[in-house]
């Protein structure tokens, strides 16, 4: 008898399987193929040499906690506790994990906003909790009426992603209005605000839960390095909460992987000295401009997209078939990697869209864009 | 309400600060203090500037699966299979884990044997499960008659440590015939063997659970290279498992961190072709009979110790203080960091013994040895 009976090989492992096999461009799984920064790999060559390779403080190397402490400070313009606020994580993914476990009790009720990322479900479960899946609306806006509807004394936390994977929507002044107001209602309520793609926004800059001191008090973010600096690979990111419960979750953390890789603790501490992760919006504005102008000429049709490094486009005037489908028939006959938006739903619901990932170099987009064009 | 009420700051990190707020010569928390091989370190500099930056799959980089499995031919004569039996993990702490979560259920039954290394614990309780504590013998052997006792049913796993850590003791084959015994009587019993020492054994050859045919579709070993390559803040670890229970391990990996640090896999990968790692016992061993020769001059007693890089001391002959009030006293007075040995019991029994890490260059084990003296 599996803890986790639904969970297979995710779409995204699957998708970049077939693109290898299929030796397809790969847009599907959200990585950048691009070179990294050459400050920053100059930096890990020098260290490598160092006294960087044991165990840093389980809860981070000191001056990477002060150098996020005023990234937070310069970026939202709030001044957190260096030791007592902040967590280095194998990844936001084992942040996230490590938030759930450590705050949702058995029988607790979590609240996980529909399409989604994949990696909330899981430490809810192992918990013994129960997942409430609510739908956005069909624009991607959060749904506040069924959201409302769906909170009681029970609910022990609010999931929202944004800037949202896979939709590239973020959210709005009012939505956090909205949401103040959901917390002020429910006393046993914590958001847990999954922001990986903070720094990749575009028209409208982010708003962050650390915008809003009125939730500085019940809310956690988390955060990923490998998406602000082109390092997906590393696994390094944090977590901002307030004492209370930072406490709980480092103590989770504490026997989940004690600390985190110190190379890479040592060298990102070094490189937010010199690098300006502001200037990441315009880079991949720039990206997506590029991309949506390509496929303007074939027949897909592209959604808004508003921020991460993520575009969705429609087929429904192109085919039928369902989405998982479609995104095979894509890999193998015409040679690009997606992923099927139905794979972001809990209960499969059917839509007639796919995702591009639009972290690639110039050539990489304008091949696969020829590809697509045979649609 | 914490899920984890009597988690405080571990031991560990506790004497490692009071060390450096003393100025003190750190022999409590276990990482070595010389330098990592240059081959190695030579490696991550060069890899530094190539395409190692993004996610590798989520068991882990490809050719260093492969790189283990000829590993674990090698040393213990199994055959593993590299895609089903093997996953990297950040650290052996994310392996076990893992683990627990995976195969452990609510109201399940967990043995640790006391005293022992405190991480597995958290994942018994956040699986709403029990740990169940038994003692070992007073020369830290497996007390058969009391492990049997404690065993029913509902105990689905038996967590092993060998090497042990703190004691140093390893198993015997008597042990292993012992536990088969057990595991055949119990056929929900699953056996975790914490192995992360497997490498630094000295007079006695170490024994390992993939020594034992029997065991192996009934148990999953961790190791780490964090203690085999002297790299312990890299956190990159693996977990061998028969493909049943591998496949529900892989499921909470993939939500706890999808995957591990990839330059660290990369560079891992290359070095097993160069590295010889049979010879880390000798290379403790040395270290070992050099410390306990410097240490004959001194009133502490010392316990035997067959393996790991801890020798355990006793001070009952020169203090009746509890080890806890002993260790402060030895890092504030004298100058010395270590480890009392009843924070390795979960219900804290008395001891008068403390724990060296002798990993250290023979300059520092020098001057602690001459610190010591004043005792
Ligand atoms: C960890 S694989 C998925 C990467 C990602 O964030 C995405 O493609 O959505
Ligand atoms: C992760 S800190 C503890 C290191 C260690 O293995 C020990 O000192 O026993």
């Amino acid at each position: 008898m599996s803890k986790l009976p639904n969970v297979g090989t995710s779409i995204f492992t699957m998708m970049s399987q077939m693109a290898n096999e299929c030796n397809a461009i790969n847009l599907s799984q959200g990585f950048p193929n691009f070179p990294v920064d050459k400050r920053l790999t100059d930096i890990v060559a020098r260290l490598a040499s160092e006294n960087v390779h044991q165990y840093t403080p389980m809860s981070g190397f000191p001056p990477l906690l002060e150098k996020i402490a005023k990234l937070t400070q310069h970026s939202y313009q709030r001044v957190v506790k260096t030791k007592d606020e902040i967590l280095i994580t194998a990844g936001a993914t084992e942040g996230i994990f490590a938030t759930i476990q450590a705050l949702v009790n058995a029988n607790n009720e979590v609240i996980i906003l529909d399409p989604s990322y994949d990696c909330y479900e899981a430490p809810i479960l192992l918990s013994n909790a129960k997942p409430i899946r609510v739908a956005l609306n069909n624009d991607f806006t959060p749904n506040w009426k069924k959201i409302k509807e769906a909170t009681n004394e029970n609910t022990k936390l609010i999931i929202i992603n944004n800037p949202h994977n896979p939709t590239g929507k973020t959210w709005t002044k009012n939505d956090f209005v909205q949401l103040e107001k959901l917390v002020d209602s429910f006393p046993n309520l914590i958001v847990l605000s999954d922001e990986v793609y903070e720094y990749i926004t575009f028209e409208e800059a982010h708003i962050s839960i650390h915008h809003r001191p009125k939730l500085w008090n019940r809310s956690i973010s988390v955060s990923s390095f490998g998406k602000s600096f082109h390092i997906t690979g590393w696994k390094i990111g944090y977590v901002i909460a307030p004492e209370y419960l930072m406490t709980e979750i480092k103590k989770v953390h504490q026997f989940l992987v004690f600390s985190v890789n110190s190379i890479s603790q040592v060298a990102i501490s070094e490189y937010l000295d010199i690098v300006d992760v502001q200037s990441l919006g315009s880079f991949y504005q720039q990206k997506r401009d590029f991309f949506r102008n390509l496929l303007k000429e074939t027949k897909l049709e592209l959604l808004p997209c508003e921020g991460t490094y993520f575009q969705v486009a429609s087929y429904a005037n192109i085919s039928n078939k369902d989405d998982l489908t479609f995104a095979k028939q894509l890999v193998t006959e015409i040679g690009v990697a997606t992923i099927p938006i139905s794979s972001f739903y809990a209960n499969g619901t059917a839509t007639k869209c796919i995702r591009f990932c639009f972290a690639k170099d110039d050539t990489t987009l304008i091949q696969a864009a020829e590809r697509l064009m045979k649609l």
